[in-house]
């Protein structure tokens, strides 16, 4: 029961870093709003995107895969957020019947208010697509009564994807401009623990000062509102509503 | 000032009896929560449908004009709107400059927190995309400091597209789904006004079943919610928010 | 030889009742006609499409199962067509190539005139497109004179993909809409077959009657035609006809 | 009643040889088989498409258009169809509220079984979706009740928009595949009155073999049926039918 | 016939900053290669998009004019260009036949062997697409042998759609990143000229670094090509080439 | 070093004809430049399309498999390219892990600056898809400084997609229109090393003769330059120019 009395999401990374870039400001926002924010990171991005660590020399994966683990607990932690690591391997990134159960388990634990993923398509980057992908199937599959029956089945929780490095070739448009001003400190400082990848620091807060001002264009200008930085997402599904305002 | 302690809405219908069919459910259920609603009719779609008053005989098209205004205005105040009539003509509807600036004013007395209108495509209905093309200039005309300059400019409100009567022609995808359970009767004694059109009271009847079935699939069935009755809107522009589930 | 005089038509339906919602009526009014109509049921959607079932208590996914193939043969049977069973587990489905190789080679024996399927987009429903996307490389394949050499191969059937469930989510647009007023009754009869999916008879119900009122439309209200119900179809080829109306 | 005892077709041409090259084969497949097919020409394409008769120099508009309407005037001949040209000027194509009734009277007084025009998106000739959306609009117009109260309405033909003469740039994409092999002989001796345009003359029997190759495939190359020539058409409306071989 | 010895380009501007902020680098760039870059700005954006100027009260449209021609001429001098101004007015824009034959006349008199301007779609400025299909449909009449006979035509100049303001909403993807890094300094000085709107200087400046990130991206991190900042276009017309490196 | 001081391309091609027909221009026209042009060949394409072969009776896979080889290097050898087959069976293609690594190892020793393969959607052929996606995935790994730590990584090479043989079906539209006049004999030759599949050398024939014409169009009726033979291409990432020309 206590499951009802309180919030949870689910966020689904391909890569140990993604859900800082991506997703920081939602999960620090819910976090402090009380929600129970859980993270799975399917791979420690250990090939693809951990280049600054390979050039140091004297690497091997499980070292490259421990620097990578450390940098997404402690952004997590700042987060608000409980991490956890299927060590998949990326690029290429593969999942299997038991991984997608092993998912689909996470969401019937979590039992998600919401779930935020990758975009389904991304030509620079096929570990995203199919990261989204395994959500959206493991979703589907925590929802059947005939899986593991008996146990509590999920709800239909909106699903979210989040911004692409370079979102029009992705075919992503927003549909949700996620306000995050007041968690911007706090994602900043889970940014600065991707030690390996400070190149994106600043491409990622410039995201964020984009976002912000193009939210502030759709509440209007005339609004008292101030929002300086934002998130953007697309849904998967409609959402169901008694307010259009 | 009292403009910013009522809400309201606006909704901007080609022919007299659109805003009944496509969003009545929505106009009910915020009169309902004390939005002051306005709807526009473009025109009395006295040509293009009116067919079953033409059959009639001994028709002019000043007496069907009356008929349908009279059938409108029932049916908004049964919804609790506020309606005026711009008269333009339909088949095809047409509108110059005189007429944008007209609805920009319009949208600066009502200044909206959202706005219905129509698709902005319907290969079976040039009046549609018409109406929804105006309604956008108009809105980004109010918006403008210089057009009427010291007037009140308004706001950056949600547009949303109402559901056409062939909606995958139309390419038109719902990503909202408004719960009108709770205004159902009320939307359905609106559309029994429309005496002009009453092979149409079933079909839209069966329109708000569907998107009420898929309303709840959209929160899951496991849900404890209630819906029997929904309408479907398309969104032109992303939604500010600080709350994803 | 006699495989040339009579007609013949192939459903790959994901699970074992989705060919009755779906393409019900193109099935009778086909075998009405005279066509060979064969269902393939690549699972009997025993974890995700059985929900009452489960939650009678005492359940087995073995008798489940049963049930689900004693409703779907019942249903096959009113119908007027063959079906059997590839029983390949559903929630997730999967393939691999010795079902793909299955799947031409049942191609090959009911050479069909023209195949129903699922859309190729289901962000519901997972098996269903790769349900469509097995059915369209076993076609392929069973045109290949280099599969099992000697066989005769397929000609080039037109594929259709029937309706899901939520179609503008599925980016699914029908550009057929089948007139099935005359097998309606059997249609609603074999849709009773479906005890543990009792909540769908009117949801399909009304979509009938909706894709009927667009039929009608579509030939234009002053014909002379009665159409009551339809059923709508998105096909995957281009049509190779000599005559336009 | 005669109207009903004759098949009629009309063809909607922004210049006065574009039915030629695009549509010639339909034209002539179906005045063949005894349909009245009349064709508007809005155009002489004097302006645009006339390069060859201004280059011979001491030209006017005047006896460029003469040229012109004696070249159509013969293509419809060979084809067997009726012609009539609305001179509205080209380059730019522009059509007031008039010209939209004119053309919903030709509507009318045709009482067309199905309607072939331009496509809809075209970034080389901004007359060709000009042309398209005229007649997609005088369509809706001709089947209004309210419109010239008395007369008798049409029903709702096909629209086929043929094609462009760049696909793809045009987002153009074919769903008939219609067999001209029959009347091709008939096209290329139509397409050789355009004297003007010779350079056409061996692009568009390119087309058509690649069509009629392409035609062939889609009925299987295991048919008996031989397709040499084709032309392609993207429909604007779903089909309405009983039968889906 | 010093036309054909010095290249030119052609950037038509839906407002008299419009120029600046999207195609700056472009001009500066093509200029200091010795093109001749020449602007047409349709309008002063005096309604529109000159706020700032509105507010400070005691303001007439023809002192806006004003000042939005001076800010967009110093800025034009700074990028190296020339510069026109239609004055038609905007919020709305329209234009007639005389403004489109006006504008063909310098596509003429320019021959511009590429074209810049807006996106063909944005649902926030309706201004926007109007100028760029005022600028094809231009375009189109200029390559007329029959407009203006014995005048020089044009070819068949690229034409490229610069970045909008939010440009997912407005389906506008690029496919050519442009490297401005060279020109970056005169570019933001350009930028500067446009006092009214200063909240867009480091809108646009982060625009530029993050079309410069992904211009780098695109050529490969390996690369040792340096490149900080970069302009987004998307293409309208397929580019033709001997070489793909 | 050598690596860097020539230039070079890679072609993926599903069967092991379809570089020919698709993409024989560009590696003819970049062979005699310089270039190394490599081609991988995933299967001999002996099942799906080697039907001619197949009918002549007494075949077996082996023979077919050699027949084609001798094709495949026999028209490689006449466009000026290096040839190696993966051998991994056509109708259905198939790829594992080991396959992804051995085509990303092929990248790597090639180092391309440019890449051709099929397009993305097919559905008359599921083969050609796949060996796309195999592609990009082979080249998102082979930029991976993770992947054989201490190997030279590949750049950001332009991946292009070749003609697939119905475009319009394939939702492929080329951006780019490569000029091959120059290699159109080269071409045709190698096309008639294709002795199985005679009856696709005049379609393809006159597949390059419409690209060549739609080319000259796109450069401008009123260039010097001479183009009889064109290839299409789509791109899938941007590029990344100085020069808009």
């Amino acid at each position: 029961m206590e499951k009802m009395l309180k919030k949870s999401a689910l966020v689904v990374s391909a890569h140990s870093a993604d859900f800082v870039w991506r997703a920081g400001g939602a999960i620090a926002l819910h976090a402090a709003r009380g929600y129970d924010v859980h993270v799975v990171c399917l791979s420690y991005g250990e090939r693809g995107e951990s280049a600054r660590l390979w050039r140091k020399g004297n690497m091997t994966e499980t070292i490259v895969k421990q620097h990578r683990q450390e940098e997404a607990e402690a952004a997590a932690k700042i987060l608000g957020a409980s991490i956890e690591f299927f060590d998949l391997g990326d690029y290429p990134l593969r999942a299997d019947k038991e991984t997608l159960f092993r998912l689909a388990d996470v969401f019937r634990k979590v039992q998600p208010h919401f779930v935020l993923t990758h975009s389904v398509n991304d030509p620079y980057n096929y570990d995203h697509p199919l990261a989204a992908n395994l959500a959206q199937e493991a979703r589907i599959i925590a929802q059947a009564e005939g899986y593991r029956p008996g146990e509590t089945i999920i709800g239909a929780p909106p699903v979210y994807c989040f911004e692409p490095h370079q979102p029009e070739q992705c075919h992503w448009k927003p549909d949700v401009l996620l306000d995050i001003t007041s968690v911007w400190e706090q994602k900043y400082a889970a940014i600065q623990c991707m030690a390996g990848q400070e190149h994106l620091w600043e491409y990622y807060t410039r995201v964020a000062l984009q976002r912000g001002v193009q939210a502030k264009r759709n509440v209007g200008i005339a609004s008292p509102k101030v929002i300086s930085h934002g998130e953007g997402y697309q849904s998967l599904f409609p959402r169901v509503t008694e307010d259009l305002s």
